[in-house]
């Protein structure tokens, strides 16, 4: 179990450049290599996709994890792979920033991310490495809320706040340029959509926990494109971890919000994501502890 | 009333090129120049849209109505009139096509056509325009198939055909392009999402008559883009008039299947529309017949 890990070489095979004792930060997608999308480049579409930690093959819980030396990424001697651990959403947060091709966006205006969850603070990060000026971030939880006002300056609270109203009123009537949806519920759908600029970009992240009913007219009429955002490809994984060592991610081990033991990983790790969502981003699982 | 409308100019303002008699075809938006949209040259997007003969100012069935020159486009003197009023429509239909930023069309593999009514078949010819391969459209009606089968080649009947099953079997599994969405019905939408190809594109240009739920898992991985198309702009409709005058639209006539007098615009026009919709796509009203 555990897809989202990093750790140090055991063995490399004799052709590679990797040694034993290098940290490495996985990529955990398992594809084929050969169908159509794979071919293509997008591996992320493979028909065959899968993860290692999720789809069998061991995974950041195991002892020992024999991975494809391709999906390994060398990392600095000096890393916190507590932190290193992150990058597997920073790069799920960064192919759904690269998927709304938005060329400038230090001058694209603001954006607005629904949901202040592990997911949605990582697309705040990479935002903020991709130079985005104005993030806006609205997110149901106060404790999630208040961890987000150390990270950017516009917190909304949809229970109080009328988003719609301040994301127009902020943006001088003009809607923000896109909304990046890491919640998929009907309220955050529905006032996100409403916040958009005429052909703003709505780009869902999130797998929803309820069924979404579209909202038409307003698509129909600001002539909305929605684009689905999964997982990530090579390169998105490599630009991902070369921006991390190159710094371009500080501030980031805020996601980490518990530290823990293997042998605790039951009670203080899955008990608490599912009793205490709303207190926890990430928890790191660590056998070294 | 009557917003798609051509016609012969009766008087014309000195400093225009226009002259009393000449035949043109009425791009009948309104829009206000100022706006933000609108200085964008994103006209479609005014915030005050509206349109000649639906939103008051006359239209086509008016015995004369003013029109600023700026939306006027030339037709040649042997123009069948009741053929040139298509050409709204297919504006509509090219700012649709357009819209899915999709380069070539020739090699870009198969597009699914939702609804074979008025706008479906305009996305059809359009499509055809510009060097659509391998054009499919799915469509209840046998009437409305039956005259589809005169125009592209492959014509599923959503009730007998399993839609997804062919659109991946006659793709060599891949799935199709595109999916223009003409209907806007849950049953043509689940059908057409589940077609589509990995980042396959979904253009939605109809007006829906119901709540339409989302088909979140298959749009999540396949990482659909899903487009919405409204109206066009100023370069659309100057764009369409030139591919019609150019020959580049032979055959539209076909979507005029009733000619009839302005005095019978009632019972042979209104009421035709909805007790017998499936038989007619656009009935064009003339005082001259």
């Amino acid at each position: 179990m555990g897809h989202e890990f990093a750790g140090r070489v055991l063995e490399a095979p004799r052709d590679s450049s990797l040694v034993p004792g290098q940290p490495v930060m996985v990529d955990p997608r398992l594809y084929c290599s050969s169908c159509a999308s794979c071919q293509k480049g997008l591996t992320h579409g493979c028909e065959k996709w899968g993860f290692l930690g999720l789809s069998g093959g061991g995974g950041g819980l195991s002892e020992v994890v024999a991975v494809d030396t391709a999906r390994l990424h060398p990392l600095p001697e000096s890393v916190d792979f507590s932190v290193a651990a992150l990058l597997e959403p920073l790069a799920v947060a960064w192919h759904a920033i690269k998927r709304a091709e938005i060329t400038d966006l230090a001058r694209a205006g603001p954006v607005l991310v629904v949901g202040g969850g592990p997911v949605g603070v990582a697309v705040v990060y990479v935002l903020k490495a991709w130079g985005a000026s104005q993030i806006w971030v609205t997110e149901p939880s106060p404790t999630r809320r208040e961890r987000l006002r150390g990270i950017t300056n516009v917190v909304f609270d949809p229970a109080v706040d009328d988003v719609v109203a301040e994301c127009r009123r902020q943006s001088q009537g003009l809607g923000v340029t896109a909304a990046f949806d890491c919640a998929g519920s009907q309220r955050g759908m529905d006032s996100a959509m409403a916040s958009l600029c005429f052909q703003g970009k709505y780009i869902n992240i999130a797998v929803p926990g309820e069924a979404l009913i579209l909202p038409n007219g307003i698509m129909l009429l600001r002539e909305i494109n929605m684009t689905s955002s999964f997982s990530y490809t090579d390169e998105d994984f490599q630009e991902t971890v070369a921006a991390f060592v190159d710094g371009k991610l500080h501030g980031v081990e805020t996601i980490v919000t518990s530290r823990i033991k293997l042998q605790d990983v039951v009670h203080q790790g899955f008990e608490q994501m599912v009793e205490n969502r709303d207190q926890q981003l990430k928890i790191v699982v660590s056998p070294k502890l």
